[in-house]
């Protein structure tokens, strides 16, 4: 036996539930804990929204996938808080019923769960429903690292500030340009317009990228330089880094 | 042949550079990219703040380590910006001929590369002496998200602005608890009782969660709710979350 044999990992238990971060697409961004929980489980679901042509989540695991029980789960891509929460409660009724019933079931979520991932909305129903030592999280590669990693861009060093927002209220974008040496926008495709116009009059431009289908094969766009790029239609999934400047330490 | 072993993923090459973030500490939150790599390639180097004990990072990696030539690199660990590049140029020049000769290098970072990490200075450093496509990054797990996960905690849904920062300069940490849902404070061991006392004046206290050396084993600590928390010394590697508020979209 070797020492990676003998390595302790999570194994998926009787009666719990994962919601799992499966990276941005890639099999091989999968944490070892994330690929021995989706092997090991009793049921896979995987969101899909509706409309989707197929789930890219469930395409990452597809190597781990073997007599799992696939579930897909569609939800509704609509900016309606009640309309979300009411479909996640269905979702988190039939999660709470399996467990019960003694399986260990799996949510796969691309990115991380925690962050901009509807897992959230299974996660706060699920924590009025069920043990709260039974619903564990287990955390995966955020698009935004994925993207960083492709430019070999530094996110943060010293006293760098970080900010990760949604790029869907250019108004608080805006203001986020004088807060943050880091800028970090996701769902940056539907506004891409209004965004670069907006970056031309911070005279920003040059120190934006974007990538769209990041580690999702032949779909993967990198613009490295915003200010030498035709704008064209963009993925919902497209991530923008702007490096607005940096923060040093204040020498001793 | 099944479906896991036929899944592609990248392999060290001769003469090629990778910065692997390893995750926070645990050897099953490395991605398997990230595994493979550290199996392959020649040589691994581990960096080590002088006056450590040992490589967190070297331990992490340990499950994978068996003929790979291992350099441990002492750095200083000094808020010195011109005595920090210099020690990185010279590990720097080391990576140059290692690679010049035909080896494969991995430097591992706890957590990601490319965020508050000593290896965005050796890439800084590579990138005037090596071709840039010999140079390469893999995104590992950065200690907010695996600290959030321990505390199925969501970090951003909706309009929620996450920001991401060192805990070092006080007065910059008050002002982002304007601009920001989430705060996400690094480095939060060195000034646990003025961060308390900022905390306590804006009424944030029992919005706020700790985590030091989160995934390392018995020296875990976990404080979900810091207003009833008697202060204790802390490591350097301790992150704290403060969920401010929540920013719902606009609904349509």
């Amino acid at each position: 036996m070797t020492a990676k044999d003998s390595m302790t990992t999570m194994s998926p238990q009787s009666g719990h539930f994962y919601a799992v971060g499966i990276g941005p697409g890639s099999p091989d961004l999968l944490t070892l804990r994330a690929t021995r929980l989706v092997e090991q489980c009793d049921t896979v679901i995987s969101p899909q929204a509706q409309g989707s042509a197929k789930s890219l989540a469930l395409e990452a695991v597809r190597p781990f996938i073997d007599k799992q029980k696939i579930i897909v789960n569609n939800y509704p891509m609509e900016r309606n808080g009640h309309k979300t929460r009411e479909r996640w409660q269905l979702f988190a009724k039939d999660v709470v019923k399996r467990c019960a019933a003694g399986e260990s079931v799996v949510q796969i979520t691309l990115g991380d769960p925690l962050i901009f991932a509807t897992s959230s909305y299974l996660l706060q129903s699920l924590t009025d429903l069920m043990p709260k030592a039974n619903i564990h999280v287990v955390p995966g590669i955020s698009a935004f690292q994925t993207a960083a990693s492709r430019f070999v861009e530094t996110l943060t060093l010293q006293e760098d500030r970080l900010t990760l927002m949604s790029a869907t209220d250019l108004h608080a974008v805006e203001n986020a340009l004088a807060q943050c040496e880091t800028l970090v926008l996701y769902k940056a495709g539907g506004c891409i317009e209004a965004l670069m116009e907006l970056l031309r009059r911070h005279n920003l431009l040059d120190r934006a990228r974007l990538v769209s289908c990041c580690e999702q094969g032949d779909n993967e766009l990198l613009v490295a330089d915003l200010s030498c790029w035709q704008i064209q239609p963009l993925n919902y999934m497209t991530t923008m880094i702007v490096k607005i400047s940096n923060r040093s330490w204040q020498e001793v």
